[in-house]
């Protein structure tokens, strides 16, 4: 039941905004999602996205603009004044709220925070202004409901009702001592059966899991995943209780991780989007392409050294594309299995039993591609020597590739630098000089050049 | 603060059970998280982790083995009787023994069944086992709060204390007609604010997001990231409420996707690990590795046409890996781009300003990467007809696999067939072909051979 948005609909939706059916588009939108009110503000144009906007209360724009997709926030933020932003953020998030302001200039910044009634949620976000990104801090909504260890649950209810308003989603009360140190939890479920004069000493849990401000989205998410989490609180170095994480920003870290990671395998530097403007992918690509042509200046260079064996014996020059392909596609497919057993921290076996299964994956894989190819340019060439040196120096080059594709992101992960990158270009360009040096070498011996 | 088993504690465990001091243990595991206990019996052998799981309470061994991954769950199973498995499940949440019950054979499922005592859950567990793993009703669990409409907020309160013994997370109360239909859902949180004697009927929020039983556990993952939710429930082609799914298996799914998506770049077909058997390993590994091998022989073929010119100017042979691993890296580049952004439904141009900013970015790469190296060519080799034959080469290999890159995914989408698959060897073999057809076609061209 995913919403469709089909072009028709859109078309109907530009229409009505053209003729200015504004009872039409109130009714069409209170039905609709605010993502899906997100998806459909995509594929208008800057006015007529203004426009339905304009029409919608400021807490549901609070929604939409909160749902659009960063990359193309920016561009929307644009047609608004600092006081109309002031009155969306007045009914976000924090953190979402956080997340927009990131993104205009300081003097933006400071003209939508003044302009906000809602001083409380302007100080939370100023707070929060003050976190990277990328980090516990930065992610976590400063919205949560909380109570001290001493209350009763009669008192706890009293306080979830008076907060409520302006928390949207209650997962969980956050049980603290006098001086705000978070000391555990209660869940709305514990609330719900305990009774009115019950102690939340009595009744809280104190075994929690909790981040602090400065640790990397990733361990948060890594946690999160772990215990099946659906909020984390967030403390600072004191133990106080500054925020909370909830579970669908971490899977929007997830999503966006897997991008990243696959977006490194196949050489693309920076993480961009094919909306990003042509400099900004020029500029992502580049780099590895860069690598991948000098490997192979470097490979010219060296098959220049051959260049009289080539002459007496051209027919070698043919199998350079099947040593060089087979060498890039086994480093790569070994690299990626241990990239993965890293992500699952996952490597159980010792790294002798890793070693030999590595080995005989790759000595049977070795043996059937270097007998396939043996029989193959036998039949097709009809010269034994050469099917020999091409079968030898294929078998050779498995061998290699599997153990450069294993050890590769282990050496990587050991200098803290994303272990994915062994899976890109940066093994295929090595895999290229090797594997040619390899049947060269090969070549030479077996055929006396 | 993620829980480090460091190999000292490990032993210290081993030696605890050698010794039997089973004071130690059990305190030791009362402060443990289930998952973390989980992933110390990953580190003991058997008949350690049996004695482990033999000191737990029933419930806090269905915790554990809950935890315990798929992969390693079956060996773990195997140490247990049907009675005592029975016993684990009578405190599981009947997705997660449902999950567990499909690894054993239907003898075995049948003797663990009839032994449970929970007849409640043995019931809901033969019914999960009815859907397949992957679609919403092999994600889904039983165990919800449900409240009929024209309940008061009382009744329902009365109603979740009395089925809370059963429910172990709580998200929201679901709300019903007198067919069991779903209608709406309550938040806990819009319970505790409700007077006791409000009807169900005029608080409960009616647009909900639900998902058939038979739905792709991929589009319940889109559709609880697009919304944001924590739980989604699944009805049956009437719209009855048959359960629910929590966003935790769901992060699982995500995860195993973008697995799933990597090792098919990496030209695995079979979803892998390495921790699985040589046989399996190879089984997934060989397939595109032959690909490979079969796009390098054709190559093979194709060159040995110009064996002979290939004998007149030798150095033509030196950069043949040039033009193959560029054509490969740009392919993969782009490939990449279009799986993710048709990932994100995130293609908001339309097909021609596409397909122009595409030619463009290839153009400049193009023109970069041809014209360093013409100079590198010129400069090392010294002959201008030469370093022409590349270069001109070279650029028509990036613009070709650019466009390649960017076309494939898109028409194996069409085909409903994961655009992944051509980020992976399938696109480096195809312009490995074309690469090396367009050398040779130049170089035919322009140096008269």
């Amino acid at each position: 039941m995913v919403f469709e948005h089909n072009k028709k609909y859109i078309q109907q939706f530009s229409r009505a905004i053209e003729e200015q059916e504004n009872a039409y588009l109130v009714s069409e939108m209170e039905s609709l999602h605010s993502a899906d009110i997100a998806q459909i503000l995509y594929q208008l144009n800057t006015a007529e996205s203004k426009y339905i906007i304009d029409l919608l209360t400021a807490e549901r724009a609070a929604d939409v603009l909160s749902e659009i997709e960063e990359d193309l926030r920016n561009e929307f933020l644009k047609n608004f004044t600092g006081e109309e932003l002031a009155s969306f953020m007045d009914h976000m998030d924090s953190d979402d709220a956080a997340d927009m302001l990131n993104e205009l200039s300081v003097k933006e910044r400071e003209e939508v925070l003044s302009s906000m009634d809602n001083r409380e949620r302007a100080n939370y976000i100023l707070e929060l202004l003050n976190y990277d990104d990328d980090c516990a801090g930065g992610l976590m909504a400063k919205e949560l409901v909380k109570a001290n260890v001493n209350w009763t649950v009669q008192r706890s209810i009293e306080e979830i009702r008076r907060q409520a308003k302006k928390v949207e989603k209650i997962h969980t009360l956050y049980v603290v001592d006098d001086y705000d140190v978070l000391l555990g939890r209660v869940s709305l479920k514990e609330m719900i059966l305990a009774e009115d004069d019950t102690l939340i000493r009595d009744i809280y849990v104190p075994e929690i899991a909790m981040v602090h401000t400065y640790q990397d989205e990733e361990e948060v998410a890594e946690l999160m995943q772990k215990y099946d989490l659906e909020v984390i609180p967030v403390i600072n170095i004191q133990g106080k209780l500054l925020g909370r994480i909830t579970i669908d920003d971490i899977v929007d870290v997830i999503t966006e991780q897997a991008e990243i990671d696959q977006q490194m395998m196949s050489g693309i530097s920076d993480n961009i989007e094919e909306s990003d403007d042509i400099a900004t992918i020029v500029k992502g690509r580049l780099p590895w392409l860069l690598v991948g042509v000098l490997g192979g200046l470097i490979n010219a260079q060296f098959m220049g050294l051959f260049e009289d064996s080539l002459a007496v014996i051209p027919i070698l020059a043919v199998f350079i594309p099947l040593i060089a392909a087979t060498g890039g596609n086994v480093g790569i497919q070994s690299s990626t299995l241990v990239v993965q057993a890293l992500a699952n921290s996952n490597i159980q076996d010792s790294n002798w039993e890793r070693f030999m299964k590595v080995t005989s994956v790759a000595f049977i894989n070795g043996l059937l591609i270097g007998g396939l190819v043996f029989l193959f340019v036998f039949v097709f060439f009809g010269e034994l020597k050469l099917s020999l040196v091409v079968s030898i120096a294929l078998f050779t080059v498995v061998m290699i590739a599997s153990l450069m594709g294993s050890i590769t992101p282990l050496v990587l992960d050991k200098f803290d630098i994303n272990p994915a990158l062994a899976s890109g270009p940066f093994i295929t360009t090595t895999n290229d000089l090797i594997g040619i040096a390899v049947y060269f070498f090969v070549a030479r011996m077996l055929l006396n050049i």
